[in-house]
C-alpha cells in the first residue's frame, strides 16, 4: 500500500486529509519532482534531488529536509509498500497561511505510487503531437504550473494526439512534460532554450556521447519537421519516438535506427542500475 | 463560525478534508474569484459571477452549479456565520485525479471569511511599489496562478514596499491583485491590455464617468511615473493612493485631489448598497 509522508507524519495515501488553505491551491505557489527506483534503488537519486533543490531555491520555498533526510524517507517509503520497483513524486508548497498570500511554514509531501505502464505498441509506433505557440513560465524549474497543457489536452483525442510540443518564434523547447531530441545520421540534437532539463535527457546525453555527435543548440521547428527521426524522453517514456507532428510522418511512422539503438542502451542501463 | 461549502457539503472552515490529489495543487489547473457583502448584500453580484464564469470557461472547467444555486450557496453561508458583512472566496480547480493529469469532476468551494481590514492611514499616505518587468499568463482570467508574487514578496520589507507594479515593453498593466488609475487633471487613465478587468475597476469608471474625461488605452510606464496621482482598486483596497513608484514619489506622499473624490464617492456608494 502506497503512503504519503507529509511534514514528518506517514499515512496511507487515501487517508491523507490537506487543508485548502495552503499556498499551493491558492496561490499556484509549488513545485514538485517526480523518479522511480530501478531494483529497489532510487534512479539517479543525486541528479533528481540536485534539480528539486534547484526548483526550490528559485521559488524561494525553504526545503525542509536535506538530501540525507529526504532518501531515508524514499527508502522508508519504498518498504513501506512491500519493496517493489515504485515512483516517488515530491510536492513542495507555500504552505498553510493565515491571510491567502504569507508564506509561514512549507508543506512536502513525499509520495510513493505505482509505476507507470508503457503503453503497448508505443515504443514501436512512436506517439502523434500536436504543435503549440508557447514558453511555459520558468521553463527550468519543475514547478505546478500546466494549466495550459489541461486546456489543450481536452482536444488531444479529437486531433488524435497523446501530446504537445511548445515552440516559439520558430524554435521548438520540449513536449509538456518531456524533452526531445533530432536524430540525423550521426548527430543527436536537444534544444538548450526555454526547458527544464530532464534527468532522462541528462542520462541520453551520456549514454550517447561514445557514439553520436552531440549538438545541444536551439533547434528550429522547421528542423524538426524534416529530422529523420525524432523522440522525447522522460522519466516514463524513456525514449520515445515522435511520429508524427501535426500533420507531418516523421520515420515513416516507424521507430528509426538511432532511436531505437539509445532505447536498447537506456532499457539496458536501467536494467542494471 | 466561517464555513466552507465543498461539492454539496457543508463544514467549519478548519475542519475542510482535503485530499492533495487535486488537480490544483498538483498541476496549477484552478481558479478562484473574491468578494464582500455590503449590508449583507453581494456586493456587484452580478459582476462578479460574470467574471467566474468567464475565467472557468476559458480555463475549460465546468462549472458545477449555476449563478441562482450558487447565490443560494452564499446566503446560507452567509447565515451561518451570523449575518454579519464578510467576503466570500470561491476557488474552483481541475478536480481529483486517478492518474495526476486527467480531469473527472471539478472540485468547487465557496467559503467566507473575515473581512479585510484597512491598514490606518493607508488611504490618506498611499501605498509604495517597487516595479517588475512581467506579465502573467493569461492576465484577462483569474486563474491561481501567483507564483511569481509569492517569489518578489519575499524581498517587500526590505525595499520598504507593500505591493509590485508590473511592466512590459515600456507600458504598465496592473499591481500584483490590482488595477491601476492615474489621474491628471479631469482626465482618468486606466490601462486597457494584460490586465484582470476588475470589477471595482468596472464601478470606479462608472462613479467616475460624469466628472471625468475616461480614457482606456495603452499608458505606459514614464506618464505613470509623471502623473500628478496614481491609484489601485480593488475589492479590499476600493480606492488607494500609490505615492511613491520605486524612487519616485507621486502626489507628494499624500492622497490628491481626484484620488480623494473617487475614495469619497465609493464609500457613499458601498454604504448604500
Amino acid at each position: 500500500m502506497h503512503h504519503c509522508w507529509l511534514n514528518g507524519t506517514v499515512t496511507p495515501v487515501k487517508d491523507v486529509n490537506f487543508h485548502f488553505n495552503d499556498l499551493g491551491i491558492l496561490r499556484g505557489y509549488g513545485l514538485f519532482d517526480y523518479f522511480r527506483t530501478y531494483n529497489g534503488k532510487p534512479f539517479q537519486w543525486d541528479w533528481y534531488w540536485e534539480r528539486f533543490e534547484r526548483s526550490a531555491k528559485i521559488l524561494r520555498i525553504p526545503l525542509p529536509l536535506n538530501q540525507e533526510e529526504t532518501y531515508k524517507v524514499v527508502m522508508d517509503l519504498f518498504a513501506a509498500q512491500g519493496g517493489q520497483d515504485c515512483s516517488f513524486r515530491f510536492l513542495l508548497t507555500g504552505g498553510f497561511t493565515d491571510d491567502s498570500i504569507t508564506m509561514k511554514k512549507p508543506n512536502l509531501l513525499i509520495i510513493s505510487e505505482d509505476l507507470h505502464h508503457d503503453t503497448p505498441g508505443e515504443h514501436e509506433n512512436g506517439i502523434h503531437v500536436m504543435t503549440y505557440d508557447f514558453v511555459r513560465d520558468l521553463p527550468m524549474l519543475k514547478s505546478i504550473d500546466y494549466k495550459h497543457l489541461l486546456i489543450l489536452r481536452q482536444d488531444f483525442p479529437a486531433k488524435g494526439v497523446t501530446d504537445v510540443l511548445y515552440h516559439k518564434d520558430g524554435y521548438i523547447s520540449e513536449l509538456s512534460r518531456s524533452n526531445v531530441f533530432l536524430v540525423s545520421g550521426q548527430k543527436l540534437i536537444t534544444p538548450d532554450q526555454h526547458i527544464l532539463e530532464g534527468i532522462t535527457r541528462r542520462t541520453v546525453l551520456e549514454l550517447a556521447k561514445s557514439d553520436f555527435e552531440i549538438e545541444i543548440r536551439p533547434v528550429t521547428l522547421q528542423e524538426t519537421l524534416e529530422a529523420p527521426e525524432v523522440f522525447t524522453t522522460s522519466t516514463t517514456k524513456r525514449v520515445l519516438p515522435i511520429t508524427k507532428i501535426d500533420d507531418t510522418v516523421i520515420s515513416n511512422g516507424k521507430i528509426g535506427p538511432g532511436s531505437k539503438f539509445l532505447l536498447d542502451k537506456i532499457n539496458e542501463f536501467v536494467k542494471n542500475w
